[in-house]
């Protein structure tokens, strides 16, 4: 039997390059989208819904009663009630609730993922980093690791993710993919290190001045928040799934 | 003064998000465009006309009385004379001579730099990486490491090349990149071991069936054309430029 393919995408303007029919796609926006969805599901929200901007997040938000949250540049946007901090969804707070995020880079990625057919979608970050390589060795589909990015450009921590699961996995797949070797070796360079290192990115810089440092270090951790979010074309929306 | 920028572009495809105007932009395609190209120059030819398609290839062969060479998928190109080897040209062959030379990932990517304003444009590889550190050093313009790729794909030998200059030259500059701090990182894990390493890329495994093994190590040993070679857009030619 052939191996399964295992690719990593490190911009959303190279996922068209890739075969994603038969493929589970991994949306990797470690700062701080999908370590925020994990965390939100993660506390006992019941669904967790992306969309791309703000109107759709307020409209949404009211159909459903839902908390609507997102940020732009670090900040809380006006007329929406919360930010895209893992930190603010306590079980105490999102238990029982639907989550309407609006975020730029990784919502994005998961439309394109989903208009190019996409077999299955689910998010990853370091905090179910363990859920998502579960998953993925239980299933037989290809996987293709997809890095948001920012605005389009590589960026490390998504990159260090993506060499995470490739590290832990790829003794299932073909791996001819240059950039998952590279990922691969970055993190293992970077595993023992990774709360020191990730600060030398143009994220955290970006990120720091809005004291978002315990926020950063709990996103590159693993296990913070382990839960499997799948994504629903018919809903719309990340649910947690239960794992075989 | 504020530090001039270093970039590095991981795919032809991102270069748009990058401002190119006041800046270097270093065309790299070590297996094997900029390798031969290089090499060409370093053995006398007197310019490389970089072009994208066979036709053109032929015809400005036919004006200019020049070589003609070019390889699709590692065969020469039916009705071309040369391939696109670094070992096709010695300087018994090639010194005074001119060369026309068809590539796919490499031509396409100078093209974009063209259109996109890039102040100068020059190639590089391992062969010339001194000559390529000592340019951009002398110079006071910014600096983009233009990686070819593969069809649009990452790939390692040309980040590990941008790495090696990054390695070189980066304390000039402001390096608020994380495509550079990677690529960094990669070359300086595999600058002992490179021609090891570069066997478990996806270029090798595509080119060693043709019998390409001593080409390909020739492309990442530094050294071995120290040239400069500099792209003229009146002429639509490289030629040899003088090292300050």
């Amino acid at each position: 039997m052939e191996k399964r393919t295992l690719h990593t995408i490190l911009s959303p303007r190279l996922l068209d390059l890739y075969d994603l029919t038969n493929a589970i796609v991994v949306i990797i926006d470690v700062f701080r989208a999908t370590s925020t969805i994990a965390t939100a599901l993660n506390h006992g929200a019941t669904a967790v819904y992306p969309v791309a901007d703000v109107e759709r997040c307020k409209q949404l938000g009211a159909e459903l009663n839902a908390i609507t949250a997102g940020e732009r540049n670090g900040q809380v946007i006006e007329g929406l009630l919360h930010g895209n901090s893992p930190a603010e969804y306590p079980s105490t707070f999102i238990k029982g609730k639907q989550l309407v995020l609006t975020t730029t880079n990784g919502t994005k990625l998961l439309k394109m993922a989903l208009d190019q057919g996409a077999d299955k979608i689910i998010t990853g970050s370091f905090v179910n980093l363990g859920s998502v390589c579960r998953f993925l060795e239980n299933s037989e589909k290809n996987v293709v690791l997809a890095c948001s990015g920012w605005k389009d450009r590589f960026n490390l921590e998504d990159t260090l993710f993506a060499g995470a699961v490739a590290e832990k996995i790829s003794g299932q797949f073909d791996l001819n993919c240059d950039s998952t070797l590279m990922a691969k070796q970055m993190y293992r360079l970077h595993e023992k290190d990774m709360a020191v290192f990730i600060r030398n990115t143009s994220h955290w810089h970006r990120l720091k001045a809005f004291g978002l440092e315990n926020d950063l270090e709990f996103c590159v951790t693993p296990g913070g928040a382990e839960v499997l979010p799948l994504y629903n074309p018919q809903t719309a929306a990340l649910t947690a799934a239960d794992l075989i």
